[in-house]
């Protein structure tokens, strides 16, 4: 079974209150159960981890070498200067998929640079809360293409 | 019936010859089959046009304003220049999503930025020629969401 | 009889219908009118041109050479980064004016720059549809001037 | 009656004697008395004011709020960087033109940028001192049009 | 009664002990006395909240949404980096002013940028520890308008 | 008694009049009564002058050396680009506090640098008119402070 | 036998022309000419292309594929922005040669940068038309030493 | 007996798996029993931390005012944004080397700024694992010399 | 009988008072009065003028060419943006000297930059009040060899 | 009989041996003669030097002045930053020719930046020690050239 | 027995006499004898090279690929901008140790940039004069490593 | 008596040859002897130097240590880059004045920045080879006043 860590970032647990003009209105707990059900239909095991400290965030990404084959990792605003987070992701060896929920690209100038983007496999942008789920079907392909 | 373009810029044509380490073994017409199949499975219209003209992947788009409800792009090296295209997609007023094959984040500098990301809906990058699957599959769900 | 070419760049044939809180409400086909009026009243002939291709603008102002005496030129979005139609244009010694409908300076930071500005004689921003008329006015006097 | 200011900012007073390879040869007082006459033939009134410092011209724009309807202002060499001048002008709430004798763009690099475009209608640059005939006349459309 | 949090960041548990010269010497403990005895003299109740970690911070941000009804902070160190404290602070929808000890302008080039400066209503900077008494008073005054 | 000279710069006297959803509806005028009678409370000297001009800002506060023993200012449009206001505040060796209605920092990018704030004691910074009454008694405590 | 696309940006067809005092006085056709005759001495085949279009020079790169072993390219303005040309040539993967006729980095700031310049084998600039035909023995060279 | 801090930053607990090839095979445990010995052999003592967390780094510094006389440290990633954890280094007015493992000059470009340097006594870069043991010795000398 | 403007800037008034540690104890009219002598000695007329303000600088530059043969000038901080006063000095089509007490390129970066000395003959630096002696000396002899 | 100096920068006495993946496998010895060789063929004189000094390169420049008619020159890393050798190129108004033996333009960033370019006739990149000859033969046609 | 190359770049020579307030009170003498104890001490056998001539600097590089093993550089100055020098080492093939006696990231900020670094093995900062003992010791370690 | 070292830098020798329209037609040994004769008349001796070897003059402003109490220097293209020779002059703490014949601030950009600038007393720029007599005069000053 492909087991799949999904990483939640700083201030990703207010989503559906914070400016939903910007990040919707479905919130953390319904993405949660939609990650968890998408997971489950595509025979997928998945852990969800938030947190708003970079240091947690490094944690949760080593912990993953030991029992996870992919990461799906929303770095929140850690995107655009954590390179401690980049370096534990290449660190970690296990292919990631960078989500953002909102097009960064069409709002702030530094919202559009990511630290974390150069060791990832690839990005998905601006697709909502089902960016997530895109996110972990096409990591299941990946793992399963890379096991061939 | 959900109609979308699907528009390829310079150099995809040659995708399976033009560096295979970067961009992949799936040729051009491997990728509009499979783009083909996809779009038919899930009840939708597919018109698919590569150019390796600016003025043509424009007049592509204006003409898309009389027959499609979205656009799925990669504008190749384009993306990185083409504020024509970009003013385009921002007139059409059609939701556009764009699609790279490769991380462009992970290679030369000058493919991180793009001048098209600011008008479109989102971005899916790196993840192959499996990127347009499911850019066209969004974009469907992105339609209907709009209708209701 | 003065000879002015009357040169229109990318997704200006999409003029009134394309943002009209940004370019109003005027439409092309409006616009190309008036212009006719204008050279007309003034005892001008103008060819006009649109085209979204960069070719095909650069053909167009050779082809200038052999029969006019002046352009009017609107670049469109080609205005940020041709340097080939800028070429073009030194390359022609024809005396050119360059026509932007909204005020460049009040948008987007890049739509500040024109790589064409150094080689035409003036330019006239941001006064709508009647800033093609004012300068085919000016280039006639431009050209009267010249011969005196 | 239509009513408007006509600025002259720093050195424009030497129109005709300063660098006429760069200005022409059109004195300050020739250009006023055009001014004064394409006002009179377009029915409008003018009031021209030159300055060689910055607070006399926010203080003639302040003043401008009381009688005119609108500005035509060359900020001289304060087009470059006087913030205090681009505040006054958005403070005012009056359209207003602003003119180049001489292409800024054809110079040095520093003549490129204009703190005050962004809050202007509109540019005319580079078409000797009938840029101000074209402004005026420009302004009386302008007002006349915002009225209807 | 109005209901206020206090948020110190990094290294402000040294005050008067670090760099007295910069940083005066009032303690961190006679600021904490000094802001109860302000915020008990204008009848507000303050919670007064430091750490060194980044999360912590955020957690507290996120915890006063449910308590509290502005935010005092100074971020410290943070101030130039903490993209996720400024989307915290966004997403709290709370007024926040920010506090400096020590003028940041007349130090180091890159104390001068305060990533935070643009979600919160204002600064105060330079004026000792006394700004943080002003600042309490000030979002007194703030949020009692805001309820008129 | 304390004296200080309160400085306001360019466009400030449109006060309530400019753009009142940026700086307020407490005009001038009001804003000038209210220091006098914050400052008479707390038994201290103001005079109040305001100037469009540069070198009549540089001149009131070479005066000032003469008269008084702080400085408020907001130097208005100057604050980004005056270098000679600077140089007349760190010559005149006077404790100045610069002050700003709207919180500079959530504008114009060319709005966040100060070119007099090194060698001010502090900013206080979007907090309203209120900011110079917060300044003129933090003015006070300065200058007691320093006495004894 | 070796054969050679000789391709020809935009405004190269009016060499001899434009700007001779800058180009020379060369014309196009007897730059053409000289070039069939070297082809000729050396017992190589070339074929000679010129397009002021981008998309029509990308489509000839991928044609030779088809053809030739080698490409002298002078990309004319190109040069400085067509990544597009730039991925065609690497994409291509025949050995090319960059040629300008003028000493590019004696003149404006910007042609002295190359896109193409990191994809192609070298570069002769400044020497003139006969820059061509050394280009075009090089390349013979070039390949033959590769085959060896 | 001289007392000193070993301070590890992010991704040093995966020292001898992550990246060998730049990072050596040398284990995170291998290195802190060479640091033991080391410092026995020279009559130390060393306490030796590692963090993912920024903040509980600083922690570990604000403590090592009670303790230690000197700090060893790779901040890791912190090293290149981190200004809090420069200001609880220059706060705990200890003096601290700063070492690297690997050359960071030679890798990425953004590696190679490091916001702690100016605050650090001086830097070990490149040297391995024995970077550490040199830090120690010369911690030992700085310190015996002070205190001649 | 040679006659020569010399122009002091913002705050030259203060010379003697103002930072002696950097600009020295001569007061200003100390200086002024070494002027004149020194003037007088090499028969020269000079007419000395400071002002704070810009716009007055401006007037005198402008007044000199009815009178004066050459310009030495201090422009203060003006220096360093007054793109104004630089217009003023090139139209004027006299030789001007600039002089700085101070070494300017021994303080803040800002102060390296003078947008005037691209317009004048030459510039004298960091010699004290004897830089204006020198300079009208250096002036005498410009304007006699070029008599020759 | 044309003259003409051959000048080597630092490092190419290493040709052959340094980073032959970069340069090649043609030794110092073999380059030079096969320049004698070409020469001799061409009826050419010419007198090769290398040193490493950056004071003796300009040496030789300026010796040259006196017996050659052209300089071909490979002036190593001090083409990245020697003004001095510019300046003496320059200075020496011989015509040059500046030679690569590697594609700069495909390595370090730094690499593709010219100090010399602006001021030699042109440039040879990319092309291996054949560059050389070619600059030779083209130096002799440019001497003839401008006999006639 | 292990060969070294110890370089001194320019004014080292002064050492003790120069700033000691920066560089200490070690004459060069001084250093140069107990660099020689150390390698006495360790088996080692080196020579100790000093010049201001970036030319001479480079010759000994080159030199020491002739008869050493290692090479310890301290480039002063050049380490900012002599890519000659990196070149020279690059080509050596010898690894290399920079060291600096002061700590070069606490000073001026171009001292923060070295052009040598990534052409090196390690860098050792701001340790004093013993920063060339331990470069020396761990250069032994380095190369005895390298031959197991 | 007071002793200067006059020290030219690269190309210095070729005056009054190398381009006459920018640095005119007093040849080097006119200068030379002008230099000798005023240091003559104020009872001074001088030594001249030049070399084009930046180590040279280095060695030179060393040597001068020994025998001069200060120096005047003209450190030809090395100003713009070495930061060896700012640092010899620096380390050699005489007083030094930097002269430059022509105006580098009219004519290319790189020409305006001194390395050295920091480091010396001041500056004389564009005033001819008279600016070399004035600053052995100010330097003879300079001294004097510093006995006193």
């Amino acid at each position: 079974m492909i087991k799949c860590l999904v990483l939640h970032g700083p201030n990703l647990n207010l989503l559906g209150t914070r400016e939903p003009e910007v990040y919707g209105k479905t919130t953390f707990d319904d993405l949660n159960r939609s990650i968890k059900e998408t997971a489950s239909r595509l025979g997928m095991e998945v852990r969800i981890i938030q947190s708003n400290s970079e240091g947690q965030l490094i944690d949760a990404i080593h912990d993953a070498m030991t029992w996870a084959q992919g990461i799906v990792i929303n770095p929140g605003a850690y995107t655009h200067y954590s390179y401690a987070i980049r370096d534990a992701i290449a660190a970690a060896r296990l292919p990631a998929i960078e989500v953002h929920v909102s097009n960064v690209h069409a709002r702030d100038e530094w919202r559009r640079h990511s630290v974390v983007a150069p060791v990832v496999v690839g990005q998905i942008v601006g697709l909502g809360p089902r960016g997530y789920l895109m996110a972990i079907e096409a990591m299941k392909n990946l793992i399963e293409e890379s096991h061939r």
